[in-house]
């Protein structure tokens, strides 16, 4: 059971949230000296990871470096309709630059036909390209059933992706409760799951924790944080 | 001056239209079958081309082959600011698949700082990795100042594009008459210039046309033209 007063930690508190922290920054045009200042931000709050866009990403892996935050991007997003080809050579050009981590986009159009393999082999391209940069696979959770959802988390564990993750923010739906367990019932203990679009309070991304993600990303990390 | 009845020609009207048009269907959720039948309603109608993201575009290459309608496909889209090699990548291996014409996005970020060489390489490099077929630069107008819209225009005419195009219809924004006028002025008379995003009747098709433009992208061709 939950406490009744769980900020009441304050400052320690927030501090634990910033470790769960994607502080993302991916505005089409955002510019260069807003994703520096996004990097300083990640820094002094102690984020987990930078996740900027693929063209951003070597700045923001010379701003984090040895500052302990992961500078991380975007594969074939937001819409996770183009190659398998381009994905992954996608990922092999960030993980050159410096990427720590892969946030791609899953198949949505292909998944809604039922024939798995082209999924599975789309999501295993990039882990291997990426490799050995963890994968994270977002599913676009707004557009699919929960039949949908399942499916694609097993083909995110036998593809080897390292995490789950709900939404990218720039379509429809946001993280839910409710999806944040079925992912976590999906994947088992072991996997990652990422709750991501539109986390927009401290109280929401401790719900969401607490239903068992492990990260969570958000643009709107030092509001949630208190400045 | 316009005539007060300006679709008084009806279906020749019509027909007259269809031939401005890039039949879109861009949504990340589309299944094969809808891109088939898209293609089906492209040919149908006598569209200049159906435009689908690129893991679609050999399907929709196969359909149209020898029916007088285009395939063509997006590249960087539709955020614009993957890396200049990815978006290169992507357009030759569009081309590979039977692209026709690939509709680019402009890195926004870049273009609003003021240094204009990193995006004119940008858009050059997609013009080199898709020759001889022709490239749209996607400037997504809702995010620019007129001022950046203009720098824009010249950038692409620099970089031997063949248009300029208002909208993703994923962002902000959309195609209107003043911004049409705008990249009309700037490109000159003999660059295209192609009005996309919220582009949802024969009138406002029309309107945009009489501007300057002289291609229409819309997801909603069908329903313009009236079934």
């Amino acid at each position: 059971m939950q406490s009744k007063k769980p900020f009441a930690q304050g400052v320690l508190r927030r501090s634990g949230l910033a470790q769960f922290i994607d502080h993302t920054l991916l505005r089409p045009d955002a510019r260069p000296m807003e994703v520096a200042n996004h990097c300083r931000e990640a820094v002094r709050h102690g984020f987990k990871a930078v996740c900027v866009n693929p063209f951003h990403l070597g700045l923001a892996a010379g701003f984090v470096a040895g500052q302990g935050v992961l500078p991380i991007t975007v594969v074939g997003f937001p819409l996770g309709a183009t190659l398998t080809s381009v994905k992954a050579f996608e990922a092999r050009e960030a993980v050159n630059l410096g990427a720590r981590e892969i946030d791609m986009v899953i198949n949505v159009g292909q998944l809604k036909t039922g024939k798995t393999r082209p999924v599975l082999e789309d999501i295993a391209a990039v882990v291997q390209a990426a490799a050995p940069c963890p994968v994270k696979v977002i599913l676009e959770t707004g557009l699919l059933t929960d039949d949908e959802k399942r499916i694609a988390c097993h083909l995110a564990v036998e593809a080897k992706a390292a995490f789950v993750k709900t939404c990218t923010g720039f379509g429809t739906g946001s993280a839910t409760v409710e999806d944040v367990k079925l992912l976590r019932r999906e994947v088992g203990p072991d996997f990652g799951v990422k709750a991501s679009g539109g986390v927009d309070s401290a109280e929401k991304a401790w719900a969401l924790i607490n239903a068992g993600a492990n990260r969570i990303g958000t643009s709107r990390s030092t509001m949630i944080l208190g400045g």
